[in-house]
């Protein structure tokens, strides 16, 4: 039943039904393909992180939601949507700060709420949730041509946390922009920070770029300033796991990497999709996912915090729009808060196209 | 013939005669005394870090070089000299960035050969480096009342790596700070920034602290901005392992806090002793050791970063004296560059002391 959609990180099994995925856990000790058969199956997945990346989140939610659906015994729609609300519920419980999962979430939910009919619901379910995954590759393709046209050729680039093909259904966001400048015939290397606790970095973005040749080397988080200061870094590039009309909410470290990018004058972007955006919301409003004190205190069978200190472990960090060069996103590049209007304007004509 | 002396991170055992440490790489899962009874065993103990922290490896240095000369079995001065300089060389090359492990080493040997006969350059070699030890102690009460003056009551201190008790004989240089501004009754809470890739803050800090019963929180390095940014930080204090006119080199990541705490308008101190200064270089002189692949690569059994993809594992960074609000030493507090003249005076004054 296990299936392996090569260079797709996360796809749906229709016969099975299932969810199929990498397991990012395993990276890069051991390549495995997983299949999740229901929504607490999937959720399992999401909390230990074998799926996660702001924009396969989106994919994972949508999909999720499209299981849901398909395992759903009820007869009445009425108790139908009921079963599937509860699932949606439970997932995105899973990752309180992923604006993206909610996305996916709502818009296979949503679309399953104009149905009359289970059967016709659970049709419509799916092929929504292939629309999101499709329109993820569709837009990492975009935010891959939007941001070629800002990378020199010979050139060095920090990156932080895995905003790749690993990240999304495919190609990646940060890592597509690097991606679709090789592919254009540009000398690129990347510096990849290891981002604790979980060596994303380490683990997932130095496993992408070196399956795909493209220069890379591990340094810890703690270095990149340092060399900022020695001109070995030209640009920054990040994901999002959230933006704000104030703040950008990325992997612990990223604000570090802004800081010290301005500080050295090197230019410092963001490479999101339109999901990823919060029109609703400013950073007050953002609940900071707080994870696990294991996550930091052990290392296998090791202790590294003495068992009675305490560990303060926030997921993400706010990076103030000023603070950011530009937005490399797949309707171009956009400049916070001046381009804020383009936003709104480009949401609401998604969310028409969605209605419609 | 191990023997612990409480309080204490390194000592010599005339009896045996050996070196007795914590070893630190233990912690904080064991608590282990350990005992060199060669200048390699000890030279093997500094490069795996059991022993660690610039003002310990001075005393490291200078009893490694008293051991030297106890083990030495030659019976004409020149070859007794030529012995114990094969064992200075093979002591100073473990850490090439410590100027405190030359400093001890020097300080031995230039005792030593102001002897014209084995059996009292035996005596004085021990003699020499028992005044290096007791001198670290006298310095790091000297360090703490510095920094005790400076720090308010009931204030939040950010830390990096360990500059600690663990990391002089006794009481410690930042540490040191924090212990005599807690023993003088103030209210006193610590960040520990965890210090990748080998820990020593999570591991040795949060442990010192603990024991001390003062409230510590493990951070990973690149949350420490974020702290900043939320006004959850009063002030840092870092340690230092070579202080030139124009940097302050430590602990890699030492560099990104400083910029951090810049842009945020919090001050950073560094405490350290007189014999963490450097006269002569710049840093334009100073090699920077970088360190094994594995200590960023691998984790127990575990591969952290896919096998042929490079690591870059710099120990330590420079951080301009310009952006450093004040040098903590036993002769008060230092503003570089203006204060240079005085700190060539205090070590002139010392090479005075220790040539008389």
């Amino acid at each position: 039943m296990k299936e392996d959609r090569s260079g797709y990180t996360i796809w749906f099994d229709r016969g099975t039904p299932g969810i199929g995925y990498i397991d990012q856990t395993c990276i890069p000790g051991t390549y495995r393909v997983t299949m999740a058969y229901t929504p607490h199956e999937l959720a399992g997945a999401i909390q230990v992180l074998a799926i996660r990346g702001a924009p396969a989140l989106g994919v994972a939610g949508a999909y999720g939601v499209a299981l849901a659906a398909l395992c759903a015994d009820a007869e009445s729609i009425d108790s139908f949507l009921d079963t599937i609300k509860k699932d949606a519920d439970m997932l995105r419980r899973t990752r309180p700060t992923a604006v993206n999962l909610s996305y996916g979430i709502d818009r296979v939910f949503g679309r399953i709420r104009q149905e009359k009919d289970v059967h016709l619901a659970k049709e419509a379910a799916l092929a929504e949730a292939d629309a999101v995954a499709r329109e993820d590759e569709q837009m990492c393709r975009g935010i891959g041509e939007t941001g070629n046209a800002l990378i020199p050729n010979r050139c060095t680039i920090l990156t932080h946390c895995n905003a790749g093909a690993l990240a999304c259904s495919t190609w990646g966001t940060a890592l597509g922009v690097i991606r679709s400048a090789v592919a254009a015939g540009k000398e690129v290397s990347v510096y990849a920070c290891e981002t604790r606790p979980l060596l994303q970095g380490a683990r997932l973005t130095a496993w992408e770029l070196k399956e795909e040749k493209i220069p890379v080397t591990v340094i810890t988080d703690s270095m990149a300033a340092m060399l900022m200061r020695k001109s070995m870094i030209d640009l920054v590039i990040v994901g999002a796991d959230r933006i704000t009309r104030d703040v950008v909410v990325n992997k612990i470290g990223t604000y570090m990497h802004a800081v010290c990018a301005k500080y050295h004058g090197i230019p410092f972007y963001v490479a999101a999709p339109l999901s990823t955006f919060d029109l609703t919301s400013s950073e007050i409003d953002i609940t900071i996912e707080e994870r696990d004190r294991d996550e930091i205190a052990r290392w296998g069978g090791h202790i590294t915090v003495p068992p009675d200190v305490s560990v303060y472990n926030p997921a993400f960090d706010p990076t103030p729009v000023q603070m950011i060069t530009g937005i490399i996103t797949e309707f171009g590049l956009l400049r916070l808060p001046d381009d804020w209007d383009r936003v709104t304007e480009q949401v609401s004509m998604a969310d028409r196209i969605i209605r419609d």
